[in-house]
This record gives structure tokens, sequence and C-alpha cells, in this order.
């Protein structure tokens, strides 16, 4: 783990020095988005850069997917999230000399992403070779009341005598960047993916482009509110994919050029390039109604709303106090308005995984968000309910019953290219069900239940009542199926999958009888919903009665454990470094899997079970996956081992702060931040929702924290949680009375806080971790 | 099944009539080699043509392999068999007009590869457009005898009226002809892959190439004997890749004018240009001094020795008595001369599966020739020892111990791009450990069993005690490898797989018993020996108690069974039609696996065992292989079901002379053709050799067959057995006396014949295989 660049603040990251050989990973934390249109933290000049990004949510081309000996089903293309037109770019001559952080000298460059104002504020002072010091001000933020809108409030003074000042405002298409793609088709296919359809220049610019292959349509305009000295000179131009407003001032000592930018984007598949024209135009419109102060405002209000239904506070680990702050940030802006369009693995901060969703949309991120800003998980799973026919198409190609959705898309179609570790994790289809499951239990949403959550319970529950069948003892197996876990693969009966998919079952059953009209235009009915019943009554969990532990997968604790003892620290993560057929075949767990479905189904193990299963699992978990310590926390904490949860705490908080797989630089991992407020509220607080009727609650606090506050929304309801080392006090902000378990113990809450102590538990010892996979003691983790 | 455009004959294979639409199949059912230099029976004019080939074993070029989504081992580059300059092309112009049997008329055309001369005539009388007729007659020959040779004797007659012919003879490198490669960077390799070194137009004319990755230096020559009517002029020309002879001759009617073409080749990863140059010019003057004449006796004399030791007789079944010598010749053609080269999957007759060899050549192809031309298996296990070095190499980098042959190769390298049904056929290795057990055991060869079979014993003994381990009951385990059916991958516990390995780990120890000092040289010791017997003696066979069969692997018999009443006939092969996921978890078997291991270790199965197993995999076995109905043979013979053997054994012999998968055009099915042999000798003869001391047979004809004799190798002596309805009839032709075993009757044979009445059978009910996958009563196959 690395030192902290980023100062530990509650309410914001400040970046007090720039650091050129960290640009990358400040750029993905300084990423500001709003689900529907993100800018990465890039500078304002454009230049110095790691990965220059603007990206619009399902704005993809395609690529080819190349095989070395091809298969049926194999996906022939993939899609890949583009950079789409820069307009964030403002470049400052000085003198003629352009404002560049890597000549002259810099004596100050400071940046904040302010958490409570939205905003991500730059401050320089700068010297140029010719000794001309300008001080420069710019402040950005992506609207969450107006999705189509970004803005920039940028000013520059001069500091020591009168400069003849340039500034150019671009929109720009087609950035240069290296594409780090093996493939060379792919590069070809991704290098200036956008081809230009007009390039308007007027008070609003605006560039109209379009994908070569994915056929998307996507505009970009700018408008500008200039005050300068007396005889500053505006000129506007657009040539080939760039469009420019070139603001000439003489600015005295001590004089300002201020510029405020409105950038409004607006795509589609489908409308002509007046209309989406048209669109942009109108944004920019909207936007300059209340003008930058009203953006500001409004940032400003809605955040204010966010964080008075989901802050959480903890006391005694100010890092993690800052981390989960920006974690739930983060997770706002991938949500806040993305509009019926799923959450990438990254959100809109990079092109990591090529910008696609995966399952941990629906078992990390709206875990939270559900919790947080239910209407994101709402418009995540309609998203993903919109490509429902896509998945039964998929089913249907893959030979099986009902619908089947990718283990990698943006746009609903597999993007998988490797099939075992992907297209085999049928998992994500119960994922998907469970998310809505749960979604319904925490809002209520009659309308989602019918609408969105029915259809894609039936089809995925006659996927898992196709791709199962029942042995000769009448047991219904799933096999051939890859789990959460991808050092495993194509395994029989994977316990994680077989309790997700008899959820699964269970739930589109009930469904069905709750909702038989409605059942009955998808061709469901009581007989079929029996049949579900029947498999998910059925289902094969395989335990091992020798060790008193489930296995994994059927055989699992059969296979010889990994020689732990010969791997040296350079030998992680493993997949870099063996073969996938000798991780496979042994016992080595990259992220919990067996110990995700002992959070997920609470209900299906006994605390005993739990507590034998998550020591033997401890010490098969390399944690190669960020998508690990996050669980492996929460149930750390359900099963006592309190200060071994913080230290996974710190290690899924801290992951893009501290850079701790070194790849922030692609992306945030939204799936790790949504598991620092899960390792919190599930862990600490023992929170768990949607396997009973109660909402239950657990809390105990580890040595490291004194106290720990949250709040929460579920039905209705906004609730807060705060712990303390012995008591624990539920308070309802808002909303009608209800019932909650206090560590198994049922109370009603209502109008007044409610304070209970926490009972004292069994200690047992640690369990062990591989030899050098052993998480950093959370004291070694530095402020 | 099509009908057959052979005519059927005892020792000829007879094309009467030219088809156009089945060029391919003919070049390659005509292909001529030595195991060393191989030409396609294309047309001596070179057009029409199916597929121009000329092949060198060993002359590969690499190609990269693609990969949507790489992973750590995965080979970055394959090997793909290049066709070499064409040395056999003739052209011919009549008049002016070329002949070419797309234009003008074609009386008559016809060829036969003659299977006891060792050559393939082709006859024909055509008309020119302009009326002109010609009556042209070639013979050509791939020396048996003088591995670096090719010749072709060609003549030409002026039927009606004089006529001006020029006949030019030529060597042309980097044929243009459509690659058929997915990968448009494989294209871009293969298309013209020679790059030229130098075009010597002499006496002898020589072109030397180079491969432009792979660096192999292919020489090329040509030499010609000329007799024509006074006045022939003969010019000489060499440009670029083209080295050309004219000959011009004013030809009277009822004139001839003979050509002689000697053909030469040479190649080398390291000699010089000089040193392939002078090698190629030795080759033709040391043919030149027998001539034409000397080479055609040489070829019959070869072969007659060969048919002396090898000859399979069939009485009642005319078309299976074609097939088989045509099978055993197009083996001897493989292995002939491949002097220390292993034999690819389709010899040097095409470039299907890219030229690369695979575990077939060790379990079927060898299986055959070890008892029909020992010097072959010989020189091909030798070949494959020669790249133990690379073998270890990929050991190393899979993190294995020992090594690891390639599941796919031309040179040693791994060119396997899709790993779970590649690399992770571990069973490769047991497969070349236990050819190279049979090897020595049937020729009692001690020089190579201590150079050749004791490393490689070694080696991969190692590599099957580091891939298992035993489980806390003291057994040994083999998990998530593949084993010979490619329907299944990645499962624990394959019982063929366990089953080789055990007598890999078996062998390799008493080896080292018996040969300790050599042994020590490799590190290996009596310790080691013993960790190996131990892990043999405990390997895990996995037996379904309920069912009472062997399962395949473990948990196999769990699995659903394929749905195959909803699988209609044009969905097979499934492979084409269905994902790897389902058919992997399903009971579906693609080609024998159980089976085949009851075939070569028919010692770890009861009588009962066996016609229990086989009739339950009958059941679920699709043949969508080559390489099972061969092995279904064999086995159903050997549980009584005589008329489904027949049945298999035509399958399995009439694939390329019938053309039965529709692919023969890609190179003919070595292994197929050595299942005819299989089939009848260790199907009807019941020969089984190498799991006991003794050499055994058991005899039994179907109701199709009235006699079968056949010829075999063993321990230095000739055995002929001749097996009739009632009795069988044991002749030792040559060598000492020996113990056989007849029906489980142990005799001595000696000076004179034996023959011993053929006990009565219980007689089971015939097994059934998965709808629309019965194979075509032999009944059925016509004449």
């Amino acid at each position: 783990m690395t030192q902290p660049v980023f100062s530990i603040e509650p309410w914001a990251i400040t970046e007090n020095e720039l650091s050129l050989d960290r640009l990358e990973q400040a750029e993905s934390v300084f990423a500001l988005s709003n689900g529907h249109l993100g800018l990465r933290g890039n500078l304002d000049e454009g230049e110095p850069v790691g990965l220059p990004g603007t990206y619009l949510n399902s704005v993809y081309e395609l690529r080819p997917l190349p095989y070395a000996e091809a298969g049926f089903g194999y996906p022939e293309s993939g899609q890949t999230i583009i950079n789409v037109t820069n307009g964030k770019l403002i470049r400052l001559l000085v003198d003629d000399e352009p404002l560049d952080v890597r000549y002259g000298t810099l004596f100050e460059h400071r940046r904040v992403l302010d958490l409570r104002a939205g905003t991500l504020t730059r401050t320089l002072r700068w010297r140029s070779p010719a000794g001309r010091v300008v001080r420069v001000s710019s402040r950005r933020l992506v609207s969450l009341t107006q999705r189509a809108i970004a803005a920039v409030e940028y000013e520059v003074t001069a500091e020591d005598g009168p400069i003849r000042m340039v500034v150019q405002s671009e929109l720009v298409a087609n950035e240069a960047h290296e594409v780090r793609q093996n493939d060379p088709r792919a590069s070809a296919a991704l290098e200036s993916p956008l081809v230009l359809e007009e390039n308007v220049v007027d008070d609003v610019s605006v560039m109209v482009h379009r994908t070569k292959r994915s056929g998307l349509r996507v505009g970009a305009g700018m408008a500008h509110e200039i005050s300068g000295p007396e005889g500053t000179r505006v000129d506007h131009s657009g040539l080939g994919d760039i469009s420019r407003v070139t603001i000439a001032a003489d600015v005295p000592e001590g004089g300002t050029l201020r510029i405020v930018k409105y950038i409004a984007y607006g795509w589609s598949s489908q409308r002509s390039r007046s209309a989406v024209h048209d669109q942009v135009v109108a944004a920019i419109a909207a936007a300059r109604l209340g003008g930058w102060a009203g953006l500001l405002e409004d940032q400003r209000s809605f955040l204010d709303s966010f964080w008075d239904g989901a802050d959480v506070e903890v006391d005694g680990d100010p890092a993690i106090q800052q981390a989960v702050r920006f974690a739930l940030f983060h997770l706002l802006q991938a949500g806040a308005r993305s509009e019926r369009r799923p959450i990438p693995a990254k959100g809109l901060t990079g092109t990591g995984y090529d910008g696609h969703v995966f399952w941990d949309m629906e078992m990390f991120v709206l875990a939270a968000l559900r919790h947080t800003f239910p209407s994101a998980s709402a418009d995540a799973l309609r998203g993903r309910a919109s490509t429902l026919d896509t998945a039964r198409a998929h089913a249907a190609r893959l030979g099986l019953q009902g619908a089947a959705f990718p283990w990698r898309t943006i746009d609903g179609q597999e993007c998988s290219g490797y099939w075992p570790a992907g297209t085999a994790a049928f998992h994500v289809n119960a994922d998907i069900a469970d998310a809505m499951l749960r979604h319904v239990d925490t809002t209520g949403d009659a309308e989602f239940e019918g609408e969105v959550a029915l259809p894609v319970l039936v089809e995925t529950a006659r996927l898992w009542r196709g791709l199962g069948h029942h042995d000769s003892g009448g047991r219904f197996r799933i096999d051939g199926v890859t789990g959460p876990d991808e050092y495993s693969a194509l395994s029989d009966n994977n316990v994680y999958t077989n309790l997700l998919a008899q959820r699964n079952l269970r739930g589109a059953a009930d469904l069905v009888t709750r909702l038989p009209a409605e059942a009955a235009k998808l061709g469901a009915d009581g007989e079929e919903a029996a049949s579900w019943r029947d498999a998910a009554e059925n289902m094969v969990v395989p335990f091992d009665e020798r060790l008193g532990v489930h296995a994994q997968s059927e055989g699992f604790t059969e296979h010889a454990v990994w020689d732990f003892e010969h791997t040296s620290p350079d030998q992680y993560p493993l997949l870099l470094h063996a073969p996938y057929f000798d991780l496979y075949r042994s016992q080595v767990v990259k992220q919990a899997d067996l110990v995700l479905a002992m959070h997920v189904c609470d209900d299906c193990f006994t605390d005993e079970q739990k507590a034998r299963n998550f020591d033997y699992y401890e010490r098969l978990t390399v944690r190669d996956s960020s998508l690990s310590a996050a669980t492996q926390a929460v149930i750390a904490a359900e099963v006592g081992q309190l200060d071994l949860a913080h230290d996974y705490l710190a290690e899924t908080a801290l992951m893009d702060l501290r850079d701790i797989n070194r790849n922030t630089g692609d992306g945030v991992h939204l799936a790790s931040l949504a598991g620092a407020w899960s390792a919190l509220v599930a862990g600490f607080g023992g929170m768990r929702v949607g396997t009973s009727d109660l909402i239950r609650f657990a809390p105990r606090l580890p040595n490291g924290l004194a106290r720990l506050a949250f709040r929460v929304r579920h039905r209705g309801r906004s609730l807060r949680v705060v712990a303390r080392r012995t008591e624990a006090t539920y308070e309802l902000v808002q909303g009608d009375p209800l019932m909650i378990s206090h560590h198994g113990e049922t109370h009603q809450l209502g109008g007044r806080p409610l304070t209970l102590p926490i009972p004292t538990m069994i200690v047992r010892p640690r369990p062990t971790q591989p030899l050098h996979r052993e998480p950093m003691p959370r004291s070694a983790h530095g402020m």
C-alpha cells in the first residue's frame, strides 16, 4: 500500500500538489459524473494527460473479438466505451506561451473534490518560461439535476504586470491517445471512432458525430459567458473535429478574465442529426436559465438531500470516514441520472473493463444505492430489464429456456470473449433477480414489481429450471457453471449459484402467484410456478460432512490445496502467473464465493456453519479480485472477527484513494466503493434485509472504531443507527413506525429513539489467510 | 453416405471419371507420400485444383494466435504446415491451346492408385477446343526408398495428325490459392510464406527459399529425361518463384513426347543455402543412377516386402477389403520415411488441422504401424522424444514437474488456442508413454527402451505425480483435466486418463528399476520410482455403484443426459450447433473415452463391466469425431456385438474413400484408416498386446464376413492368423516359437499351423445409440 497523496478530511478530497506520475489515478478520483455523462478529472488545458475521457452512458463502439479457435455461440464482436467529444478543454496562452504545467514554474497547484458542493475546483499559480505569472482558478461540475449538462467556471488573473491572454475553449472529437488493445483490429476500430456529421458554429456551437460500426449519433455543444477587460475579443471557428471559441484580452495587472462554459451532450441510436443537434442547444438554454450560480446551488441542494438520508459517520478512523463519503459520492455520481441505463463497473470514470456492466452492479453497487438513493437502483434495474429481449435471444442461441443475461455488456449483448469465466457464470441471472426482489422489498414499488421484476423473474426462473435437472434421487442439480470465484470454473452445484437460483425460482413463483393476470401475459401459470418451487425445494447444496464445511462446489474440498508455501508475493495476482487449468483444479479462491453466499443468503447457514466456513475459506482466499475484501469484512464482522473485518474494510474503502491495485487510473472500482458502505453498514452495523420480513441489525464495533452512525432508507422510512462499543441507538428519522431486529430481538421503532445494549460475543481464534495474502493490519494503513 | 466414386478392387483405387466437385477428396485419396515428402493428387497441369499441396514433414510457418481475452500461458503463435515449392507441375500446350480438362472435350480420364506398385497413374484423351486430340499418360511416385525424391513419367501422344506440342515443366513456389483462415493476420502470414534465396537454372534447376517467420530453408530441384521427335527443343529459365523447363516438339501423328521428371527436396533449420542446394542436386543424382525404371522397381519391391508382413484379407465384404489395404497403404506412406519426425493427423496429404500432430498418432496410427511396419513406429516416437526438452519447458511454464507434451503441434511447441480442449487434455502424455511401452514390448528394442522410452517415461511420470495429489483417504486423484471425449472438459478423475497415467507411472517405475544407471542420469532413483508406484496403486477410478457402470469422469453419470429426442439430424456435429458449456455439463460423448479405456486397458475391466459400460456409453455416444467408430468396433466385437462392430468398421474404413465426414479434401483421416486395421485385427481378430506377457487373440466374425486373415509382426516374428466362422488358424510365418492365447487358452505356436475352434458366445441385446446417430447398417453401405 502506498502513502496517501490526498489529505484526509471529512468532506473533501484534496490534492495539494500535482503529481505527474499519478495523473491517471487522480483523473479517476476527480472524475465527475451524473450517471449519464462523465468527465475524467483531466486538466483544463488537456495536457499533460493520463487518459483523456468524456463518456456518455451506453455510447460504445463495436470491436471484433478474435479467437485462436472459434466455437459455437462465441460473440463475434464486443462493445467498448468510447471517449466522446471533449468539451472540458480550455487552453490558455500567456503572452503566446501555452500554459503547460510541465514547463515554466508551478508555484502552487491544488485540486479539491468537494463532496457536498459536487464540484471539482482547481487553483494554480504559474510562471511562464518567459516569466509572466498567472493565477488560474477553475471549477467544474457535471450537473446532478440537468443530466445533459456540464459546466466550467474558468478565471485567470494577471499577477505581475499586464498580460496578453488568449483562451481557447474547445470541443474536440477523436482525441488522439494510445489505444490499449492487443488486437490491431481492435485498435483500428477504436482509433477515431467518431465520424463527423456536422460542425456548426453559432452562439451555441454544436458538433454531431456518428460512431462507425455501432451507428450511434452523438451531439456535443458549448456556449460561453465571458467577462474580461474592455476590448476582449471573441472569435468562433469550427473545422473538422474541432470547434473553438477564442477569447483574447489584454489583462492589466491584477485583472481577471472570467469564462463560464456550458457544455451539453445528447445521443441517440435512432433520432436524426437535427434532433440531436436541437436537443443539445435546448439543454444549454435550460442551463443558462439559472446560470452558473443556479447550477452550483442546485448541485449543493441535491447533495444536501442525498447526504441527509445516506451519510455514514465513522469516529476513530478519519481515513475511513473520508473514504466512505468518497465512496457514496461516486456511487451517487454513477447512478443519479443513469435513467434506465445500467451502471458500468467503473461508472463513467474510465475505460477499464471496456466500460462493461457486470454482476457487481446488482450485488454490490445496488446493495448500497438501494438504501441511499433508491431511484438509482430503480433506474439501473430498469436498464437491465430493458435488455430482456436480448437476454431471451441469447438464451435461445445457447439452447436454453427463458433469458440469459450477459456476463459483460454495455447494451445487453454478451461481450465475453472467454466463456468459461464469462457466459458460464450464469449466477448473474440470479443476481439480477435478487436485486429486483430486494429493490421491491426495500422500496415497496408495486409498479416496478409488476412491470420490471415479474418478467425478469419469470424468464430467469425458466432459465434455471431448464439449466438444472433432477437426478435419480430427485435432487435438483445445476452442473457445469461458474460461480463468483474466478479461480474455479465449470463446476457442479456451486453453493452460491444454487442458493441464488433457489431464491430466484421461489421469488418468481411467489410473483406469479401474486400477480396471476400479469403472469398469464408471460405465459406463466400456477403449474409452472409449482415446478419452480419444486426445483427450489430440492436444490443440491454440497456439504462436506468430513470437514464440516460447505464445499464451494461439488468436489471442491477434494481438490488439492494450492501450494501457497511456494508461491512468492510477486506471483500475485495468480492469474498473471499460473494457467487457468491449475487454478481451476485447486483449492484456491480468488474472491468470496461461498462467503458471499453467507452474506446474501444469510438465512441458509447456521451460525456455527458460518464461522467454520469462514475459517476454512479464509485459508484459501487470495483476494486477487477487488470484489472480495468487502464481503470478507461483512462475514468477518458477523462471526465476531471484528479487527479482521476492520482490516478488510480498509482494503476495500481505500482501493481508489490509495490506488491499492494500481489500476484506479482505468476508473474507480465502484463495487469496492460500495463495499466500503457494506462493510460498515452490513458488517459493523450487521444490517440484513431481504431474507426475512424484518430489517435486522447486529451492531458491533472493532477496537479501532469508537462510533459508527449511518442512515438508510427502507420501505419509505429513513432510519438512523448509531453504534457505540456497548450500545446502539435506533432512530426513525422519517416515516411510520416499523419492527426492527437488534441482535436477534425484535423491537418496534417509533417516534422516539431506542437505545439497546450490545450483547457479548464468543471470541474465536482469528482465521489465517494464505501466506503473503493477509490483509494489511488497519494500524499500518496510516492515517 | 454418398455413392462410391472409386471402383471396388482388391489392390487399387480407380477413378474412372474426373469429377470436378470431388477434386479435393480425390487429391487427398490420391496423395503420395513417404512420410518425409508428400504430394497431393493434383492434376499434372495444376488446374483445375481443389487444394494445391506439396508438403515436407515439419516444414511450417508461424502464425499469430489471437485471443479475445488472453490468459497466462496461452501460446502466442501457432504452427501451420505450408505448401512448399510445387515440383509436380507439367503443363501442356496443344497447338498453343493449354490442356485444361474444363475446356475442349475430355473423352476419357482415369486415375489409378496402385497399392502394390506405389504409383498414381493417369490416362486421358482430350480434344482441344481447336479439335486436336491427344492422349496423355502420366505416372507419378514419391519414392519409399529415396526419401527426398519424387518422379513423374509424362507421355503425350498426338492422336489425329501432327501437333506442335509445348510442355512446360516447372517448380513454382508460393502458389496462389485461397488461404482458409478466419484471422486476417493469419492469412497474411500464410500467403506467400516463402522468400526466395536463389533460383539457379542448370541441368538440375534448384530454387532455395526461406520461410519468413519460422526461418526454415527449403530447397527444391528438378531434372528431366526427354525423348521426343527430332528437333525437340529444350529451354531452361528461372525467374522469381518459378523455374521452368520448356520442351517444344512437332509431334507427328501417333508420335509421342516422353518426359521423366525427377524432383528432389531438402530442408533445414540450420544448414546454409549452398548445403541445401547441394543436397537437392545430390538426391537427384542418386535417383538418376537407377533411373525411372529403378525407382519403379524399388518401389514395388519395398511394397512387396511390406504387404508380405502386413496384409489383411477380408472375404465377404470387398469394399472393406479394398479399404483396409488403402488404409495400410496410407499409413505406410505417412510413416515409412518420416525419419524421426512425428506423423501429423493427416499425414502429408492436406492442410487439415494445420498439419498438426495429435495424440491419435500414438493411440491409433502407431497401434497399426507397430505391428505392420515397426520402424515407422520407432521413427515417429523418436520424433516425439526429440521434443522432450520443449515439453519440459512447457511443463515448467505451466508450473508443472516433468514434461508436458503439447496437444497439437508440428515441432513440439503447444499450438492449442483453446486450452480446455487442448492443453488440459494431459492424457496425451500417457498416450505417448503407452505407445513407447508397447513399442518396446512389440519390438524388444533395448536401445530404444534406454535412449527414448526411459527419459520420456520418467518425465511424464513426474508430470503425473505432480499433476495429481492424494486426498485425505490416501487415494490418488487427477483433477481438472480433459479426457479423450471432447464433449467433456476439465473433469476430475477421468477413467481413461487415470488408467493410462497409472500405466505410465508403473512403466516408468519398472524402467527405473531395470535401468538404474541410465535412470540416475535423469536424477531418478528407487525412491522416486516407489512414489510413482504408490500413486499408481492408489489411483482413483470412478465407478457408479448405483448404475453398475464406470463414470467416464467423477460425477459424469449424475449429469443430465443430452436431449437427443429434440436434437435433429442437422444439428450434428453438435459442436457446430451447441455451446461448449452445454455439451460439457451433459451426458453426451463425442468420441469413445471410457470405451477406449476398455480397449487399451483391457485388463482393468471385467467382461461384465465391459458389456455394461459399452451398453451405457453407446446410448450417449454421437461419434461427432472420426476417432470414435474404430474403438466402438473393437469393443463391440469384444462384447459380442459383431454386426454392430461390422457397421462401425465400415464407418471408419470408408471414411475417406466415401468422404463420410465431407472433409477428406483437407487430407485423409489417418486415425480412422488405422482404425480400419484395428477394427479387423483387434476387433474381429481380438488381438490384444501389451497388457500381459502374451499376444492374445479371440477371433470371431460377424455375419457379413466369411473369412479374415491378417499378418502381424511381434517380437521379431511374423504371424498369420486366419479366422473363419468356427475356427481360427495361427501360423508362425517367421521367427521362433512363442506362446499365444486363443480365447483365453494359452498355446505354443511353433513350426506348424495351429487350428483352434472358436467357442460359442453369449448373445446380448444390441445396444442402442442416440436417435439419428445409429451407424449405417453395413448392408446399406453398398458395395
